[in-house]
């Protein structure tokens, strides 16, 4: 008998505030890079580390984004990131084969890069474009067609 | 070899305009419902419907509601509703062993308690309670928060 093929491990990241299709989207995106069986986790933004970026905490609380992304099919495991989040810190405990990142995480990229090139670590790293220019996907387009419909 | 029991039909029904942790927990009790092995089949609301009964169309298309509602772990599949929606109809067509019901589905209730009673169906009706009063469990809350943010 062949031996098993190792699962392989894709690490995607992201605030998932309101959840949509553009999410789950990116997500199959990801997990398909892994190949056949891979596993993906999904490390969610801690309330306090949106806020520190973004100047506002997010709409929904980070247990609730994590339990929501949790119950997608896609998704293997999710979990809070660290408090104080360092991209390092989860790629040590993840130890994952592939890294995904979003049309929009240009900061994590660097800092990703930075990290993997710096530990020399064998890390795929794939960007996964934008999806439809017409649908509501993004958490943004989504406030503002909900403010837009007040007037 | 006993014979394979048959595997129940559950069918919920909704809007899930802005998915939500609570839409997720009622679609776990309702399949709960059905035993081990159960399928949930979930309706979603065309957005005419929605308008016809609200005044106003949902912030998320039909598509991309049922599109992401189908992604979740809990449900295995998702459909949209007739454009002139009967649930005597989606009944007829789904054929459930178990029809549950959320907590604000007050006319569908009597739609659905009409329609069987009239046509003697052995269906059996849930009724899923509301879920954590301090989260955000319904698209008015979440949509209300985001207003707020805006002041």
């Amino acid at each position: 008998m062949a031996n098993k093929p190792k699962r392989k491990i894709v690490l995607a990241s992201g605030v998932f505030d309101l959840l949509h299709l553009g999410h789950v989207r990116f997500l199959e995106e990801a997990k398909r890079n892994g190949g056949k069986n891979a596993k993906l986790i999904v490390v969610i933004a801690r309330d306090s580390t949106v806020e520190k970026a973004k100047g506002k905490k997010p709409i929904m609380s980070e247990d609730q984004r994590r339990a929501l992304v949790e119950s997608l099919k896609v998704v293997d495991s999710a979990v809070l990131g660290y408090v104080n989040f360092d991209i390092g810190d989860v790629i040590d405990k993840v130890k994952p084969d592939v890294i995904a990142l979003g049309y929009d995480q240009t900061d994590m990229e660097t800092a990703v890069l930075t990290y993997i090139t710096k530990n020399k670590l064998p890390v795929q790293i794939v960007r996964i474009g934008k999806f439809g220019e017409n649908t509501l996907d993004s958490s943004s387009k989504i406030k503002q067609k909900i403010i837009e419909k007040l007037s």
